[in-house]
């Protein structure tokens, strides 16, 4: 039976822009398990009430529900070891954590602030005021100003991607000669803000984008046709 | 027979003081390989002709020559297969290249300003001209206005460390509930500051500092018992 993952939308319901999502739609293609998307809006937060919160990536198999896409892909791992594996073993798993520390704390926000407000015109009708609300108590100002400047912003942004560049200096993925869940980790923003926004964030010749062309490739070309803007 | 390391020294032969030798002196800890260190110092161009280069690390094992520190741990891994993994399988050796990456483009560049006076006021009396005309060319500027200021840039350091903290919520080491290579690519620069330095990098009550001290007790106490400033 396919996994299915309740997996953020936008007013369109094929605009999946999660960064949190695409960890888990690479990782399930990764293993190559069949799964079934749900479109998701930001207040549909009853669809999730099995799993006592309410964030995707949620996903549901054989019954079982689970959320936080860290959960989600060791669970994955663990429940079907005969499948490619995400992590190669203890080792990896564990040093994948530290590219998910720098994701989430270096990248993240950096993208946050290119994105919000094209997040903000993208979601769905019913989302608009809850995102704006929850968004703007976060970042302590609103949505227009946070993103404002942030052509300013993209040199320190592209050197904030240095750790990742001098990787690439050496090897074409996170994982080495072939792609991990680490990979997925750090994609899922650049696929968050390609999903969302006509803003470049890349130049051309970056070595990031050159990973980056090869991450939109795996799998078929999964994320490359979802709907979103050409990078 | 055990294998040498030139190990860089200041002017007391007793203070190692290198960031890259640290890896690789923990490495050879961690791999349960004898080692006989020699002080090395910065202007000894040609003890190491060897190897066709300048700079340490540098190991000599049976009579082979090598120097960068990944390419030593990469030999030591691949050369002693039967002793304790530095990387935990080849998923684990590319991903840790990611925290090298890490910690030469972020946590590096920010010790230098803290350090780069005090390492001048460390090093050998033959080596105090080499060392200052080469910083300051690389640096653009003089030792003394590199380090200036460093109590300022202290809060902007502490936050670059956020990767770290963030896995360290999860897990005591880089390698998961074991310390691995990963670790000693990040320790060495902690490791650098503590020899050289009396300036304060951490809180104490920062998760980096508990991490810190950890890698301190490993092996015996060996970095801890290595000539450096109170943590």
């Amino acid at each position: 039976m396919a996994i299915t993952l309740y997996d953020l939308a936008g007013a369109e319901a094929d605009r999946r822009f999660s960064p949190f999502c695409w960890r888990i739609r690479m990782a399930l293609a990764h293993k190559e398990l069949p799964a079934e998307t749900i479109p998701w809006c930001f207040t549909e937060k009853e669809s999730l009430a099995p799993t006592g919160q309410g964030r995707v990536p949620v996903i549901v198999d054989d019954g079982r529900w689970l959320s936080e896409s860290w959960v989600i892909a060791t669970y994955l791992e663990d429940r079907y070891p005969e499948r490619p594996s995400l992590f190669g073993g203890s080792a990896g798993r564990a040093v994948s954590r530290f590219v998910q520390g720098w994701t989430d704390t270096v990248v993240h926000p950096g993208l946050a602030r290119f994105l919000a407000l094209d997040v903000w015109r993208h979601v769905h009708e019913k989302d608009k005021a809850y995102f704006r609300k929850s968004r703007e108590e976060r970042f302590g100002t609103t949505l227009e100003a946070f993103q404002s400047g942030r052509e300013e912003r993209l040199p320190a942004f592209r050197q904030s991607l240095q750790p990742l560049r001098n990787l690439l200096e050496a090897q074409p993925f996170l994982g080495g000669d072939k792609p991990l869940y680490a990979d997925y980790i750090a994609f899922g923003g650049f696929q968050w803000a390609r999903c969302i926004s006509p803003f470049k964030l890349l130049e051309p010749d970056d070595p990031v984008a050159g990973w980056r062309e090869r991450m939109l490739d795996l799998f078929g070309g999964l994320a490359r046709a979802s709907k979103g803007y050409p990078v």
